[in-house]
């Protein structure tokens, strides 16, 4: 070892080694010779201290210190005393270390962007070179967060009893919802393994197994087309409990989530949290995961507008449509562009159209559809979304809740033109969605599918409806929804094998199918389930949400972009045809 | 619910509920009709109570109660009261509860074997029952010791300041060794991602990236040719540190193993561990990894019988070979069939043969070889060995490490054989190995391969020899050995480039490939990379030794089988043609 080891971090150097001689290792910051003196800070993951050299007093290593450069990693050895002008801005700016050696332990090139936190270098290059984003200050805090909440997590739930077991990585393929990634086996040529898209068919075993109370901390996979906020890798925090109803989670979550805030970010949040139903929320809000961080509801004028001469309307209420609007407040004065704009927007969701009425601070209003309207439907309209002079109001109409969905995303948006979003950003809003229908018909498939997933429990006094009518079957089902993001999702989960049976029915798996896929859980639900329920919270967005960044790739330490590439190492490659050869399969491109 | 949630858990039952109306959930274990009285112990992971119902007192429950079979769900409320029959084997046996009232939660058919700790069941219906074979109190205690042991870990290296940091499962394919599972591209056709085999050069970037301390219990997979004791996917307790030198890591990682010694068996461990060469412990016990509860040490011969008449030793001497012994205590005995079986295990070491004196108690001796060996030459070996009268002297001759290897193996074999493994099974041995070389000749590739992996740092004082005798070069490196197990190895990491760049050249990389498989790296180094090391725990091994388990799929939850096979859910299995199209692959069968 030709270097010299600290004895303390840069960031720890404070009053108790004042006059003492500490021995540091880092990377230099920055070097700045300013006349008779050479200024240096060196910095390491606990923080940042500056050195000095007086050359003065100490030519030769004056000379030696003309090499330093920045992310050159050094060991220094010197005398920590005062400095006189003291840097409030960082913890240890009240000293200095006057050096009386140093060495440079390693070389650095020259960086392609500066190690610092606000740089504004794109994003392809920092992901690169990620060793160095990984270097500024600001990224290291989301890891150091993020470990915090590993180790909260993981007491926690040791604390309650609950038994951390690892599921398997390569499992069965038994994709339902997304794509799965597969594996080739070697030994078994022509069969695959599937990557996780969540532990929840082995947690429910662990359950059958009798473990009671089941926690694993744990990566699972999906290929998807990745949108910005989405990664095929991610992390959730994956919870099972046995004899348990719906409020037994709920209450274990939330006193998680408690103690999490408080031990990050030092913020008692009260509980319980508010529960709200999939329909309430739906219809105030258009959303299944709404942000309750600010109001701005869904109004329905079904009712106001049923006798309007508007075609439009009068149609969509014949064919059992509704007509909703909201209040977007002090927005009167949104111009022709921005009303397009925003009814572009809306088409993304799936409107037609967008119909609107200004109302102008001098009284007046102006609307494409004012002619169509009584004065006393617009008073009306007025009344019911609470409009004052100044208001935009946004009105949709069409099937239910393609209208509701359609005005939930206008209500963010707005939000987000308006400042609303950024003057709520340190607030922050807990609640639970329950009560969620069962199955969701699609379309598409022409058939029902799960809304959560087909091991989620009816309600039992819904069981019935079954039978009946399934869509009108609500589910043991419940999201916890943190600011307008969807953070965690859990049932109760059936645990009597002839409802799971009636369940893989109702979405169109016949019996040797759910037999090819699900035989395993079948038969496990015959030797004495227990029931049980759980939840699994997203890790990665939960850390997005303590740090207050939007990118997901800031929390993840080596992310992949939304074409799954990792730029850094270059994966996914090309491999060599024998290892092809070895596993029984060829490419076919 | 149709079912009464418990206030107590089973095994919690204690002299506080005495009289008590209690409501318990479980499983029934066994029913027994005792004439008047029917007895039923019904059990959850946290133990088993006796219920009791009075057919006089209670005629109704009684004939519900005859419905009652082993592994059926119930609730169960009644009276905690004193047995009249202690059980002093369960902590829950002083009492009993006297039920009131119960109702069955859920059914079970007949399991295929009973659901306790000793059965006699193949391994191959414990594994497709795995659910049930997981509700046996001895499987759940293994989970509960690897609890406890991730909570030890955590908690000890977030004390000691490391960060815990998600590394990529799916990365670049870099196979050096053992092949690499992967993972086919879908938005990337004919290109792969491959799992960890180790998350490596992650961890060293890393370090890179300036976190100083990292740590991550990771899922490792390799796809080799499964022996009984290795699994594809296996979890390691990963650890890396900048700044520091070989003792730093080993000293760090002696106390966290004293920890969980005391946390989890509570046995004091004295540290620091002994260290032994390398060279030491192959020449002594003919092992990397040798068992130090016992002795049997290995003694070169080679001086003792240079002038014999005997070929094969002259012969091996001539040839630069050597010969060594072992001394089986108490063996002359074994008959000429243990001397055969034992010849044939050390053939499967290389050995082409294997010679033999036995020392009877009468003072006579035994050996093919005797007639070779002077009266002289019998007497030294005797003093050499500190042979016995009754002990067998087993005797090998061939190249050094080939032959040590040979003696080792049959070290253990012996040990095995006559019961000293057995009488040693409650005693630990820790200890590291150190001073590994750097490379060994890999004589079917005709190249240098890395004895740990090519990112070990050659020893400073070494570094001059890796241009003239690269095999003479020794390693940073080190390996923990328990109860002669490599529990785990590390060492200093290369971070300076142009020895990294080296160390490919002489292990047969040509700079394209070193570039195109650790081109990132070599990149990262350019950076400012700071001196590092670190070291991989074998998880599932700890949680091995410290159960006293040798079935790795004792501590696995969902274990694969030696053909890669997960017998409970048929993992890997075939997986539609659409998604092969997906992916741009094709079987080739």
């Amino acid at each position: 070892m030709n270097w010299c080891k600290r004895n303390i971090k840069c960031g720890e150097i404070s009053d108790s080694q004042l006059n003492n001689e500490v021995v540091i290792n880092g990377w230099v910051d920055t070097v700045r010779n300013m006349g008779g003196m050479i200024f240096f800070d060196v910095r390491d993951r606990y923080g940042l201290v500056q050195a000095v050299i007086e050359p003065e007093k100490n030519p030769e290593l004056a000379e030696r210190a003309k090499e330093l450069r920045s992310e050159y990693v050094i060991w220094l050895k010197g005398v920590v005393r005062k400095r006189e002008n003291p840097n409030p801005n960082i913890p240890t700016g009240l000293f200095e270390i006057l050096t009386n050696d140093f060495g440079i332990i390693n070389k650095s090139e020259v960086p392609p962007f500066e190690i610092k936190n606000n740089i504004g270098t794109n994003e392809e290059i920092k992901l690169r070179y990620r060793y160095l984003d990984l270097r500024r200050p600001i990224m290291q805090n989301y890891f150091i967060v993020r470990n915090k909440l590993y180790h909260i997590t993981h007491n926690y739930f040791f604390e309650n009893d609950f038994v951390e077991v690892e599921t398997p990585v390569l499992m069965k393929s038994t994709p339902e919802g997304a794509r799965d990634f597969l594996v080739p086996s070697r030994i078994n040529k022509g069969k695959f393994y599937a990557l996780p898209q969540s532990p929840q068919i082995y947690k429910q075993i662990l359950m059958i197994s009798g473990f009671d109370r089941y926690m694993q901390i744990v990566k699972c996979f999906r290929d998807e087309d990745l949108r910005s906020d989405r990664q095929p890798e991610f992390t959730q925090i994956d919870v099972e409990m046995s004899f348990v109803d719906r409020d037994d989670v709920l209450s274990l979550i939330e006193k998680y989530i408690a103690r999490v805030w408080k031990e990050v970010l030092n913020i008692e949040i009260p509980t319980p949290f508010v529960k709200m139903s999939y329909e309430e929320a739906m219809t105030r809000f258009g959303s299944d995961k709404p942000d309750l961080r600010f109001g701005m509801e869904i109004r329905d004028l079904s009712d106001v507008v049923f006798n309007s001469e508007f075609k439009v309307f009068a149609e969509t209420l014949q064919n059992g449509g509704k007509i909703y609007a909201i209040n977007a407040k002090k927005c009167s004065d949104f111009s022709r562009k921005q009303i397009d704009e925003l009814t572009e927007f809306a088409k993304k969701y799936g409107a037609k159209g967008l119909a609107y009425i200004k109302f102008f601070q001098n009284g007046e209003i102006n609307s494409p559809i004012a002619k169509f309207l009584s004065e006393n439907e617009i008073k009306s309209i007025k009344t019911v979304l609470d409009a004052e002079e100044g208001d935009l109001i946004l009105i949709s109409s069409d099937k239910k809740y393609r209208t509701l969905t359609i005005l939930g995303a206008l209500r963010l948006e707005i939000a987000r033109r308006t400042g609303i979003l950024d003057s709520v950003k340190d607030n922050f809003s807990f609640h639970w969605v329950v009560d969620f229908p069962l199955l969701e018909f699609d379309e598409e498939a022409n058939r029902y599918i799960a809304m959560h997933h087909p091991f989620t429990s009816p309600m039992d006094q819904d069981i019935p409806l079954l039978d009946i009518s399934p869509d009108k079957v609500r589910a043991k089902a419940y999201d916890l929804v943190i600011n307008g993001s969807e953070v965690g999702g859990g049932s109760i989960r059936i645990h009597d094998g002839e409802i799971q049976k009636k369940l893989f029915e109702l979405i169109g798996l016949d019996e040797q199918s759910a037999e090819n896929k699900f035989g395993f859980l079948l038969r496990a639900l015959k030797f004495g389930a227990p029931p049980h329920g759980g939840i699994a919270l997203g890790l990665d967005r939960l850390v997005m949400i303590l740090t207050g960044t939007d990118n997901i790739r800031d929390v993840i330490a080596f992310p992949k972009t939304t074409t799954g590439l990792s730029l850094m190492d270059g994966a996914p490659s090309e491999v060599d045809q024998s290892q092809l050869d070895e596993l029984g399969i060829s490419l076919k491109l």
